[in-house]
């Protein structure tokens, strides 16, 4: 049965492509979300990832009409994770959105089954990272179908920190230097946001050199 | 406490902005979604409408990148009512992510409160006009904003039918010559279509003529 997947072209979508990949010989539709972010780089790496493995959907969503953030909005400048500022960058309901958007795509292609790749980490900082969101927003979901469906959000990774995530790519074989993290959207990276630190540290913890070029 | 409103420039949505006027003094944000729709003349209504009565806000979405309606793709033709093909002007999600963008909108202002304008009509066909749509939507809103919030959907109008609808509007004095409603974008309004139809019968209910031009 066709699968669908949220891929940002950022570490953990990206373990989760291969994963799922790794799980199925099903056909993928891989959905990224063109929301004019600072970092562009991102939705080139997804285009990249995704090529020898899913078909390719790119959904644009212009958040900067919200603002608040500072990944969507050039005039606001990063917070470096030093500064424990991670709140800051969150633009309100983006997961939210995110998810409707790519369940939207998946109805008009019959596909029941999205996989999303939420990690441990992001439990403490951002609230839509977490599954009794994700378990209300199926149940939206389902309720507000066109028809009715059995709509399933998969959330594998949700009880893995990030570094067990890298150990399982690094398994699978994930080309991890064509993924991107960085909030700046440089490449090479900053090093220096909140985004890099956490990779860093992931690769750290298991004892890898991360193949991407830093500042 | 001031409150936000989805207004869309339609008959339904201008009536509960009138009827929120008469039950409040506070500030009112209106907020309007700018989905490259196919009667973009319904965001002029809009602006209109507003003008005296609330802040004005548009919110950009392209819903063309998703496809499927024949209400954001030039290439489809709309059905008229007679066809009883209302389903197949449905985006798939429109109205959740309408509410999730407002929604998202509110957070910036700290506004908790969000009118919307969903009436009994509407439920045959659109599951996600219904109140256990709206239920679920507003506890995946409360776990998925940034911070614990008392977030809250209003739905007034969601048991009563459109000819009840304009009963209340024309009490309001809501003036309905410059509300929009036909999905075909025109003015005059083409009589046709199944939102014409609906709207022509709301008014023919009340025995009053409708204030719009047909063609």
């Amino acid at each position: 049965m066709t699968s669908a997947i949220l891929l940002s072209g950022g570490m953990d979508s990206t373990t989760l492509l291969w994963w799922l990949k790794s799980q199925t010989s099903d056909p993928i539709h891989a959905i990224s979300i063109d929301y004019r972010q600072r970092h562009h780089t991102e939705l080139t790496a997804a285009a990249q990832l995704a090529r020898d493995l899913a078909a390719h959907k790119v959904i644009a969503l212009d958040l900067a009409t919200i603002g608040g953030s500072p990944l969507t909005d050039p005039d606001r400048k990063v917070p470096a994770a030093a500064a424990h500022r991670q709140i800051d960058t969150v633009v309100p309901f983006r997961n939210m959105l995110f998810v409707t958007l790519a369940a939207a795509y998946c109805e008009t292609q019959s596909i029941t089954d999205l996989y999303l790749a939420p990690v441990r980490d992001d439990f403490s900082a951002y609230r839509d990272c977490r599954r009794p969101f994700y378990d209300s927003l199926e149940i939206s979901l389902r309720l507000g179908a066109t028809r009715d469906t059995a709509f399933k959000l998969h959330t594998p990774f949700i009880d893995k920190w990030k570094s067990e995530v890298v150990a399982l790519g690094l398994e699978l074989g994930v080309p991890y230097g064509q993924t991107h993290t960085c909030y700046e959207g440089q490449r090479p990276a900053c090093g220096r946001c909140d985004a890099c630190a956490e990779r860093l540290a992931a690769f750290a913890s298991n004892e890898v050199a991360d193949p991407l070029p830093y500042a």
